[in-house]
């Protein structure tokens, strides 16, 4: 009876040690990679130079020169993209975005695919011409009603969404918020959504439906 | 050596039973009051009667009448404050939103406060002035640019927040997002930014500021 209980006792010992060794080896495993990013940030943003985000060394141009404000670290967000960006966007009248998107396509082969608003993508400044033109696939709404959303889905595992839309003036001027999340119960909805708006307006489907009425 | 090493087995034992008991009991408290709420709702979404979460029986009214559309699940959201609302909103003009925040302030002594945009609030079919009637406290933005933010913190727990304005083509028409989440990484850097503009806001703030140019 002695023995069993003392065998019981090492029993529990070790599978406890065990347990705990297991949980403080996935901790390790899980730091090392990085916690999941949560983040918040406000805007307006402080205007700062952003050159060091795309090309090594110094830069001497007269903007204020760092790191930290909220426009930078949302540029950062988007350039960790490494395989896919799918952007569901409003109105689009950044430069600087423009070039983080061009960047992510042209040099570091990133996939790219954009939704955007029929009426907001004619406006004047709007940079979905450019887009368009360095080849990255647009698709504009269809529907009657605006494509509002303004969220991007980074390597289908990174959430960026809130009231931002990726104009001057949102960015340097107005009360505006962004999330971010690695959140799986956050990110699966909005890629769902994304993949819903690429495909009801895809313009092949828009011709099919036009040849279909003329008949 | 033999009792010691039975004693130190019967100390593992119960330490370990202990933790799990403790474990498991916090797992039935959590369970009894609900998995933290984590949702995101898309809209456009479908019309259909709201009586019934004004007024307890049936409705015979001709609009459909269900519970589990997105504007629904909003409104259930927003109806569930005990205490205090507080809400940042761009364009404010949908009747049904307009007659929720009535309906807190008035029947449940909910504290509900608004900050709103300068421009929006006076666009034809606005409820901002509906709700002032109703003694709510609301202010708007004293800046230059827009107060664009789109989000609500209910009983300082609960965060809602995206694309929507509340409005009707907002809520009937637009491609939109809402994510809710009682997550305090996200719902108190929003509870922050709240009481920053509610501050920055004050008119009587920015009738001192006007007294001291005018001197």
């Amino acid at each position: 009876m002695g023995k069993t209980f003392k065998l019981l006792g090492i029993g529990v010992v070790a599978a406890t040690l065990s347990l705990e060794g297991i949980s403080w080896l996935l901790r390790c495993l899980r730091d090392g990679r990085g916690r999941p990013v949560k983040e918040v940030l406000f805007f307006p943003s402080t205007v700062t130079c952003i050159n060091h985000l795309f090309l090594p060394g110094p830069c001497s141009c007269p903007l204020p020169h760092g790191d930290s404000t909220p426009f930078t670290r949302l540029l950062r967000h988007l350039l960790s993209a490494r395989s896919s960006l799918d952007l569901c966007i409003f109105a689009f009248s950044s430069q600087e975005l423009c070039r983080v998107v061009q960047e992510l396509h042209r040099q570091r082969g990133v996939s790219v695919r954009v939704v955007t608003d029929k009426d907001y993508m004619m406006i004047s400044g709007s940079q979905i011409g450019a887009l368009r033109k360095a080849g990255i696939s647009v698709r504009h709404e269809l529907g009657g009603f605006h494509m509002h959303h303004k969220f991007a889905v980074v390597d289908k595992k990174l959430l960026i969404t809130g009231s931002l839309n990726w104009t001057h003036q949102a960015v340097q001027g107005n009360k505006e918020n962004v999330l971010v999340t690695e959140d799986s119960g956050f990110v699966r909805p909005f890629l769902q959504e994304f993949e819903k708006l690429w495909e009801a307006n895809d313009p092949a489907r828009s011709a099919a439906l036009s040849d279909f009425i003329m008949l």
